[in-house]
Parts: C-alpha cells; sequence; structure tokens
C-alpha cells in the first residue's frame, strides 16, 4: 500500500466520523508485524516483479537453480522450506513452460538434476531486474548498517 | 524448523556428499528474508495456535472485534489490509462457527457492527494463551531493545 493509500484511507475513516480501530495485543506480537511486512511487500512484488504471473516462491527457485546447475529436487525443497508436494507442483509449472529441464547430470550420471532452459534465463535475468526495482523501494528506506541489523534479526527468527 | 530438524538435514546433504547449496542474490533481499521468517512462524503458529485450525488472519480479526466490538466489515478489512472478498469469507465462516454475529450497534441504530458470540469469546480467549506461549518462542531470541528495534524496523515496511 502506498503512503497515498493509507491517507486516503485514514481521511474515509474520519469523514465516516468512526473513531480509530483499537487494535488490542497484534502490535506487539512478532507474527503479526512480519505478517503485515510480508504482505506489503508481496503486493509490491506482485506488481513489479514478472507482472503479477511470478510468486517470489518461483524467483527464489530459479535464482537457486541458476546459481546451482543441476541441483536435486530435494536441495531446492530444503533451500525453499517447500514440502515436496509443493516443489513438485512448482517444478511441474517451469517445466511445462520451457522453463526448466529434469535431465542427468554430466559430472555425475547418477544424479538427475534440475537447469535452466534459454527460456529461463532470460526469464531469470529480466525478473531480477525487476526484482532490484521492487527491492529499491524497500531498501532506501533503510541505512546500510540498519538493514544490516534487521537481516540478523529476521535470520534468527528463520535459522 | 527445530535446531534439531536443520542439523539433520545439513548431516544428510553431507552424507550424499552434495557441495553446499550456493543461494545467490537470495540472502540479500528484504523480501526473501521477510518471507523465510514469516514461513517459520507460520509453521510454529500451526502447531501451537488453535490446533491448526486457525490461520493467522483469523487470530486478528477475532482480537480485533474483541477490543472493537460493533467494528464495522470495511474497518476489519483496512486493519487487516484484506480484500473485500477475502474479508466477507473470513467473517462467513465464523459466523457459521457462531463464533460472530452482525447485527446493529445498540450505539448507534443506523450502523451494522460485527460482535464476539460467547463461543467466539471462550475461542479468543484459548487462542490468546496459545498465542503467547508461540510467540515466547521468537521472542526469547531478543532482548527487549531489540525486539522494540526489529518492531520499528517491519513498521517501515509496512507503513
Amino acid at each position: 500500500m502506498s503512503v497515498a493509500d493509507t491517507t486516503r484511507k485514514k481521511r474515509t475513516r474520519q469523514i465516516a466520523g468512526s473513531p480509530p480501530v483499537a487494535v488490542g495485543i497484534l502490535p506487539n506480537l512478532i507474527g503479526y508485524n512480519v505478517r503485515r511486512a510480508q504482505i506489503a511487500l508481496w503486493r509490491d512484488f506482485s506488481r513489479t516483479v514478472g507482472r503479477g504471473e511470478i510468486r517470489p516462491a518461483v524467483f527464489s527457485l530459479l535464482i537457486l537453480v541458476e546459481a546451482n546447475p543441476g541441483i536435486a529436487q530435494f536441495e531446492l525443497a530444503d533451500a525453499l522450506d517447500l514440502d515436496k508436494a509443493a516443489i513438485v507442483a512448482l517444478l511441474h509449472r517451469l517445466q511445462r513452460r520451457q522453463w526448466l529441464t529434469r535431465r542427468r547430470s554430466t559430472e555425475d550420471r547418477r544424479r538427475h538434476g534440475i537447469f535452466l532452459l534459454p527460456r529461463g534465463q532470460e526469464a531469470v535475468e529480466r525478473l531480477r531486474d525487476e526484482m532490484i526495482e521492487h527491492e529499491k523501494r524497500f531498501t532506501r528506506l533503510f541505512t546500510r548498517e540498519e538493514l544490516t541489523q534487521l537481516f540478523a534479526y529476521l535470520r534468527r527468527i528463520h535459522p
């Protein structure tokens, strides 16, 4: 939600003459604050990255396959903290789009790995540019030291 | 994921002889870190609060109705940052469970408001206790000053 949207909503409530909403214990809960941040990020992401057709998990998956050609399905599931059903569904969708393929590793023929196809490589490059644009709208709210601190706090929550 | 799970997973990967997964730009992205924290919180929440039958949005909605008897549907949608379809679906489900009801406000007869029913009040009290148990597992990772700082950072992201 943009600052303009927030202002507009507040004004509407004032016109309607309602008292401000009491929020109980919510603002003091980690879960509530992380979820609100996640919603705000998700909203901006879906406007900016992949024209609303790409979910954050798909972006992360593509980045991982690009950085680890031949990565195994279980490694992707681990790294993305997704369960097996979710990773299978994602991979299936991206194989149908011809962004990814599963084939034997050239280095270790016993291993079946996941690789980007040219169309997937193009997509990753376009999406990464859009991701950087999206990120800038949030990183500019912090100094470099604050951002380092925020990341360290978030990593305590997701060990 | 518990520390034990993490250790077990790492060991599995070592046994399999795979090199560690390269994670590209992901750990430097706000969105990635907030989403991972959100997943970790969600996982613990769903194990602790409402025996997996309550989503965080339902918990927040109940707390808001308890703190604001007679709150309007649009105010709930605003406060929870949910769209109209989502809030209508949530309210419908909770009315069928007889946790909530919609009726005219006793203070302002022109207003239709949402109120907790006795069964909903009981649920809120039980869920709040479970929520506090869930929260403690994460708040204990921070000093009071760090937690205040983390909340301030997250509020910059969700203005």
